[in-house]
C-alpha cells in the first residue's frame, strides 16, 4: 500500500509480536486504525531494537501481554490522522518519539512527559509498537516530529530514543558543562548516545568505561578522550589517576546493575553529579556514610522526549551524527537476524541494529 | 577581659575540650592568638551544641584528637585581627559561620566552600572551636558576619549552622518552590530549621514526620501543616493519603539512619527531590529498580554557609525567627548541664541548647 | 439555560462587544458552538475587566474588529466539549486561562505558550471572549483548569490573568528570592498581583511606588512594607535612602509608560533585575552608558499561563488570597457600570471589578 | 632582573602611562612593591591592549589620572607576595585576571566580583596596570591563576579579559545552548571571543555581523557559519531570511553604539536573549511597544572573571584556541607600534595585538 492510502479494515500487515518469554513471532495483524481524534497511523519505513525490547523478550516485564507488537522507535510516513490533528498530514515523513504525551495532564504540566497520565512509554508496551508495517500513534501532535527535507531517514531512527535519552537522562541530568570531566560507565548504544550529546557541551575530558574492548573501540572512534576497561584489576586506580584524585564532575551510569552504580559513587567528585541511564532490576547500595558531606547529586529518569526538536536541528546543521550509532541493517523480512545480532552484541560488535521496511 | 583588649600570651581561658570517648572537661587553656594574617580572635558571647558535637563525644569521629576544644557555632566580639583582615575590626560583634573558607581555592571557586582546601568544617574539628571563652577563626573575612545593630544576639546563634544547613542542604537541595508539597523526616533542630526555611518559599503543604510526639508538637508550633508519627503502623498509608497517592515534591531527610533515608524513597513523587541533611554512619539501600524511571533527584551535602547573609537579613526584616529553635539556656559555668539537656533531648523536650558566656 | 445543556444553534446570548473606538454595546449574539475537536463551550459564571480591555476600547489595538466580544478572564461551567477533549466534562466548573495554547507547536515546545502558533492571547482578541453568557474556548484541555471543590469561584477570577501575570512576568522575571529587596512601580491590579506573588518568596522588603494615594493604601493593606508616592519631588532620594544607596535587587514595572520604565533603571541594584509588566505604547530610553557594566537583566514578557495550577493550589491551601484584588462587583446586566468603575479607577478606588452572570 | 628576585625600592622599570587625552608615554617608574598582605608583584612576560585602553587614551574615562600605567591583561612571573598569600609563590607563572576581587564583600558574596567593594576593574584604572615591566596585583589569591605547564604563555594572554568576557557577558548572558541560533554584532576581538566561547555549547548556527569585510573574514576563519555585512542595504532582510523569519535565540552586541544595540532588538526571536558586551557612551532606544510581549531578556554586564579556570582547562585540553585572537606581536620596546596597529585595526586587519617583554 502506498503512503497516503488509508488502511482498510480488512487489510492485514506484518508485525513482530511478543509471544511469551524468549519467544517472538512475525504475525499477520489487522491494520491499525484511528481510535481517537488525536491519533495518527503511520506506515513504518525504519525501526530499531532497544535494550528494553530484549528485557521484554526475556520476560522481565510481566505486565506486557502476549501478542503485543514490540518497538517504540522509528521513522515513517503518515497515512491517516484523527480529526484533532491539525499540523500533521497524510504523506508527512515523521520521527516517532519513544514517549507519547498529552501535554496537558498534571504530570505533563510539570514537565514530566514520561509520567503522562495517558502516555509515557506506551508504544510496544501498553499499545502495539513500531516493529510492524503500520502503527497507531496516540497523542500524535506531540509524539511525531516532521523530518526536514534532506535528512537521512535511516540515521533519524537514532533520534527516537537513544540520543534523546543520552541527552536528557545522561548529559543534562549529569549537568555536563564546558570544561567538565565526564565518566560514562557502559559503552552500549545509550552510553555512546550520552557521550555524543555530552560532547555538545565541550567537556574537557570524556572517559568511557566498559568491560568489552570492542565497545571501547567504538567509543574511541566516536570521540572518547580516554577509555578504561573496568575488568582490569587496576581500573579504579587508573580512573583515579586520570583526574589526579579529584574525581569526575559528571558520572553517567549506562549499564543498569548495582556494581556499576556503586562504581559511580567511587568516581564522582565533591560537588559532582551522577546520572542514571540504566534500567535496573534490583536495589543498589548507596554509600551515605561516605557521601553525605560530599555535595553530590544523583538523578534518575525516564526520557521525556523534549530534546528531540533540538537534536533534529543539530543533526540538520551537521553537529550531531546519529548514524554513528548504527552498525547493522536488516530488512524487516529478516527481523529475526536483526534480533540475533542485537542479542549477541558483544560477539557481533553491534551497537544499534536497524530494520528497514520495504 | 573586656572586648577590645588583646589577649596576652600568658593569659588563660576556660574551654570545653574533648577528652576521649564519652568524656569532656572544662580546662584552662592558653588564650588563642593570631597565627595567620587572615585570622581573627573573638571573645565568645554565646555558643550552642550541635548534634555533631555529640557524635564526637561518642567517639564516632576518630580523627578528632583528645584535647580539641569543641563547637563551631556562636556569636562573639572581635578582640584582634590579622594584618590582612581589613573589613572587620576589634569590637565588632560577629556571627561565626560553622564553615570557614578561603574563597579562592579550586573548591571555593566552584562554590564548594564546605570542601575548601584549607577550610570547610574546621572549627571544633581540625582546630579549636567555639565552646570556649575565646576562639581563633581562620579565614576570618569570609567566616565572620557582622551582626547589624538591634538584633538579639542570642537568637543569632541559630544562624551559625542550624538555619543555613536547613536552608542550603534541605530547602534548596530539595528545590522547595511556591506550591510544593514537602515532607521532612526528623523534627530535631536541623529538621525544624529546614522547615522554617522551606516556609520562606511558601510550599502548599509541610508535613513533619518523627517518632517523638514532643518534637511533633514543636513542629506544629513552628508551623507544620501536618505531623505524622512514623512509629504508627499506618504511617506510610497516612502519608500516602495526605498527597492522594501523588507523593511529595520535596522530601528532606534529617535523621541520618538507613531506615529514614529509605522512607524518603517511598514518599517522593515522580519528578520530586530528596535532600539529605542527616549525618550518616552507614550505607543505605537505593531502590533503583523502582526509581530508575521515576525522574527524581537526590542531593546530599555539607553546608557551604553562603546563605548566612540572606538569613541574617531575613531575621532583621522579621521574616525568620531563629529564637524558635532554642528551648534551653545555660551559663558556660553550667556547660555540663547544657550537654545533659541536649543528650537527653527527648526527655527534656530540648531543641537547640544555648550556652552564654559572662 | 442550565449548565449541562448543549446550546442550540438558534439560541442567542447576551455579549459585550467592541463597537469601535470608545464604544461598546451589549448585543444578542448567536450561542457559540464547538468548531474544533479541541474546543469547549462554557457558560460564564463570573468575568472581569482587564486593562487591556480598556486599551481596546480606546482604539489602541486596531487589529481587533468591531463586533468582537471582549474579555479573557473568568470562571464558568462546561456545557459542551469537542471530541478530542477527554479530561474535561460537561458540568465541570473551570477557570479560563487568559492564554490558550496548543502545547505542541514550536513556540509551545520552547515554553512560549504566549506565542503559540494557534493560541496565545486570542480570547477577546482574535476570537470572541468571556464577557458574554457563553464562550467557546479553543485548546480547551490546556486552557481550562478544573476548580477544586470548596473554592470561592468569585475569587478564582483573579487567577485567569492578574495573578499569573504578576507571578510569571513580575515575580519570576524579576527573580525574587528569599531576602530580596523589591520595588514595584504601579499599584494597580497587576502591580498588586506581582506584590502578592512576590511575597510567596519572602523578600526582605517590598516597596510599592505609585502616584495615587488610594492605591498606596491598598498596597499597604495587602502587605507592602513601604510605599512611596512617586509624585513627591524627593521620591528618588527617598527610595535611594530605603536601600542605603544599594538599589533594589528586583524592580517591577507595572505601568507601561517610558517614564516609569526609566525610573526602574535608576532603582535597580548592580546585579539586579528589571521585570516589565506594563503594556507599552511607545519606545523608552535605555541608559546603556550607565548600565552596561551594572550586571543587570531586563525581562519583558506576556503571560504563558503555566503558573495557574500552582496558584490554584496555593489559593486552596490558604497561602494566596485572590479576593484581595477585587473591590467592585456588578451583575452582567450592569456591565456598563462595571466598565465605568474600572475606567474611573482612581476616583472609585477600584482595583479589579468583577462581573457576575445570573 | 631575573624572575624570583625581589624588586628593590631604588630600582625603576619601564611603563606605558596615560599622559592626558590622546597622549601616552613610556616612562621610568619606581618598581611596584607589596602594599598589603594580599598583594603580589609580578614581572610581566606578555600583555595586550584592550579597546578600553583606547577609550582611556581618547580621554573618554575622565576619572583616570594622568600618569596611570595602562593595561589589565597579561601573563607574568611572581616576584614577591604579601604575607597573606599562601598558595602562590615567587617564580610561579600566572595569568592576570582583568578583574580583581576580595571575594568576601557584599558584592562578591552575591557573585558580582566586577562590583567588588575594593576590586573590580582596578588594574590600569584605579591602580597602575600591566603595560609595564612589573605590576602590583591586589587581591592576588583570586586575581592570579597559575598556568599549567606546557601551555603557550603568549596565547594565555587572551584569557585575561577577551575570552572570559566573551564567555560570561556574551555566551552565558545570551543563554547559548545546544541547537541555539546565535547572531553576534561586531567581529572585533571581544565579538570573536564571544563566538569562540559560544561554540563550546554547539549552537546550530552562528552568524557574525560587521561592517568590515576583513573582520568577517576572520569570523569565517574562526568558525562563523554565516557572515553578514551590516552595511549592505538588505542586511536585515538577509538576516531575517537566515532564520526564516523566526529571529535569533541569542543576540550578542559587541560594538557599543545605539545603532547596533537597536539592531539586536530587530533580530531577537520571541523568547530569546540579548547580551550586551559593548562599552556604551550614550543612551539607546528600547522598543518596548514592540517587545513588551515578546518574552525576551536583555543582560548587560561587566566581566566577573569566574570563567577563567574553566577556560584555562579548555585551552589545556585542546578545546579552545586563544591564539586565534592574536594577529600582531610587538616587543615592549615598540609599544607605540602596537598601539598604532590596534588603533588602525581596520586597515591593519588587526584583532588582538600582543606586547612581549624581554
Amino acid at each position: 500500500m502506498a503512503a497516503g492510502t488509508t488502511p482498510q479494515d480488512n487489510q492485514t500487515m506484518k508485525a513482530l509480536v511478543y509471544a511469551g518469554p524468549n519467544k517472538y513471532e512475525v504475525q499477520d495483524r489487522p491494520m491499525p486504525v484511528i481510535q481517537s481524534p488525536t491519533d495518527a497511523v503511520i506506515k513504518m519505513l525504519h525501526t530499531t531494537i532497544c535494550g528494553t525490547d530484549l528485557h521484554i523478550l526475556k520476560g522481565d516485564v510481566p505486565t506486557i501481554p502476549h501478542g503485543r507488537v514490540l518497538g517504540h522507535e522509528g521513522v515513517g510516513t503518515i497515512v491517516s490522522t484523527g480529526s484533532a490533528v491539525t499540523d500533521l498530514h497524510t504523506g508527512d515523513t515523521v520521527l516517532v518519539a519513544a514517549i507519547t504525551a498529552c501535554k496537558v495532564c498534571r504530570a505533563c504540566m510539570k514537565g514530566l512527559e514520561s509520567h503522562c497520565a495517558t502516555g509515557g512509554w506506551v508504544l510496544g508496551n501498553k499499545v502495539d509498537g513500531t516493529q510492524a508495517e503500520y502503527v497507531r500513534i496516540p497523542h500524535a501532535a506531540s509524539s511525531l516530529h516532521k523530518i526536514p527535507d534532506g535528512l537521512d531517514l535511516k540515521a533519524c531512527v537514532g533520534l527516537s530514543d537513544a540520543l534523546p535519552t543520552g541527552m536528557e537522562c545522561g548529559t543534562v541530568s549529569a549537568q555536563v558543562q564546558p570544561g567538565s570531566t565526564v565518566a560514562i560507565i557502559g559503552g552500549g548504544p545509550v552510553g555512546l548516545a550520552a557521550m555524543l550529546t555530552a560532547k555538545l557541551y565541550t567537556p574537557s575530558l570524556i572517559v568511557m568505561i566498559d568491560l568489552d574492548e570492542k565497545r571501547l573501540e567504538h567509543a574511541r572512534r566516536l570521540g572518547a578522550d580516554r577509555t578504561v576497561n573496568s575488568g582490569k584489576p587496576d581500573a579504579v586506580e587508573t580512573l583515579d589517576a586520570i583526574t589526579e584524585g579529584q574525581g569526575f564532575d559528571c558520572v553517567i551510569e549506562a549499564v543498569g546493575i548495582p556494581k556499576t552504580f556503586e562504581l559511580c559513587q567511587k568516581l564522582v567528585a565533591a560537588g559532582g553529579s551522577i546520572a542514571n541511564l540504566g534500567v535496573h532490576g534490583q536495589q543498589a547500595s548507596l554509600d551515605l556514610h561516605k557521601l553525605w558531606d560530599h555535595n553530590i547529586s544523583i538523578k534518575m529518569q525516564l526520557l521525556n522526549g523534549v530534546s528531540i526538536p533540538t537534536l533534529l536541528r543539530l543533526y540538520q546543521s551537521g553537529h550531531l551524527k546519529p548514524s554513528d550509532l548504527f552498525t547493522h541493517d536488516y530488512p524487516f523480512s529478516e527481523v529475526g537476524k536483526a534480533y540475533n545480532s542485537f542479542q549477541m552484541a558483544a560477539q557481533e560488535g553491534a551497537l544499534k541494529v536497524r530494520i528497514d521496511f520495504e
